[in-house]
């Protein structure tokens, strides 16, 4: 089914938009761009996320980092300007370690060192699962086999991974995401890895419950297609993709994934859903 | 289909190779274990490579090794005892050399530093495709995210993976393979790769033509199960898989590749093929 599609310069109307109460923003490529300097917000998009909270939709953050706790995250993304509060920003971390606690599992651990944190209290002595994140330069070959090694010696391989993105963009450059290390792993041990995170429908609707919406009420910005975009509309919301971040042009004519809109940024995106929704 | 499956004791015949004419043999964790202390040779196999060769049976190598060039990993083995000699081995760098001539392309190389010399000669300016070889310690977070900037910057990101293995043993545990990176840069770029060595056909096709035998005169011993004995048996030769090496249990429960025969070692896999074909 193609959908139509709609791409307009700021200040255009969203059909599709017009009768949402709640708008769900990823972060990273959309409200800024993330580097080795820690990064800097995308023009516009502070004064975006002001006028979307001030327009009484209700406003969610919901991001796949794992190189940060949630409370540092927001942290950081305080000093750019943004008014966030952590309890509206949802991350894999703290959704898995409910999952870990509810079945009792001691995770092997290979993420980010200021994520570790998340974890902490968590029985990690004989593992029974591993856990990833995106551990960037702890990608290793060495870390990457010892993961191997657990999986490989438990009867029952169990592989969670926080998110399955391929790649984000840097300030100096594209990077290898968590979900190409699942996959690596995945073929080693012949799992399927349990996805924690976008795009999986239950981190949506874990969301969507704290935003007292149904899913056509919502409506998610990101800048990854398959993730953000076609993880939300999975789950019934709309998806608009930015032209920030890691977009390319190629995503607009991607095989199976259709955004509801293309907009050039968060800024124009918010202006069009303002405007659609005579807010 | 299930094949009628033996499993028998040193001496013992083997069948369904009464009438082949030539054996093909892997070599690590067949001839020998790899391990940082260079490995060493599995008891009984330098005798049986022997035993072999004076048979009369044409006997050829077929490995995946790509963390050496050919003449060097062959000294390595005569260093063991065997007696072998390099123009009856075949590796996939030499063979993908000639692809990569042949199709004018300039690879971007994330291959052993001891591999580096079979490419010599090769222009690899402004790269146009980009090849994997078991790269190990050089399988960095950072050596990887540059081999996906150089596939995802090219028009149609071409791949090429010096074989697909999963995991192979050495001496201090087991250790991930080139086929788990190649999974991993397939997913990151939506592509898939091009496999050089088993167990592609063409590989094992090469290696029959310079025996002068047709498939069913031919038998495969490995210990990979997929990759030795699998591609062995599509190109039509029988397989026979040995306890050794890479071998796991769960092996011969595998869901879709059975092996003609498994047999203990080499030792025992060579006495039961002499006794079945009368040698």
């Amino acid at each position: 089914m193609r959908r139509s599609v709609v791409s307009m310069a700021a200040g255009s109307r969203l059909e599709c938009v017009r009768s949402v109460r709640g708008v769900v923003l990823d972060m990273c490529g959309v409200l800024y761009d993330s580097g080795e300097d820690g990064g800097h917000a995308i023009a516009g998009s502070v004064a975006a996320v002001q006028r979307l909270t001030d327009s009484g939709l209700i406003v969610r953050f919901c991001t796949n980092e794992t190189q940060n706790t949630r409370e540092k995250f927001v942290q950081k993304l305080r000093r750019m300007g943004f008014d966030i509060s952590v309890s509206h920003v949802f991350s894999p971390a703290p959704a898995l370690v409910r999952i870990l606690r509810e079945r009792q599992l001691r995770p092997h651990l290979l993420v980010h060192d200021d994520l570790m944190p998340e974890f902490d209290g968590l029985d990690t002595s004989s593992p029974n699962c591993v856990v990833i994140g995106d551990a960037a330069d702890k990608f290793s070959y060495q870390n990457l086999n010892e993961a191997f090694r657990v999986l490989i010696g438990l009867e029952q391989p169990l592989l969670f991974s926080l998110g399955r993105g391929r790649f984000y963009k840097e300030t100096d450059g594209l990077k290898l995401d968590v979900g190409v290390f699942m996959k690596a792993l995945e073929y080693a041990c012949e799992v399927q890895a349990e996805v924690v995170g976008k795009p999986s429908a239950a981190f949506f609707h874990t969301v969507l419950t704290d935003m007292s919406l149904q899913p056509h009420e919502a409506v998610m910005i990101g800048d990854d297609l398959v993730n953000d975009v076609g993880g939300a509309q999975s789950c019934g919301m709309k998806g608009i993709q930015v032209r920030t971040g890691k977009y390319r042009p190629s995503d607009e004519k991607h095989a199976s994934v259709r955004a509801d809109g293309y907009m050039d940024d968060l800024s124009a995106a918010v202006d069009a859903i303002l405007t659609s929704s005579h807010r």
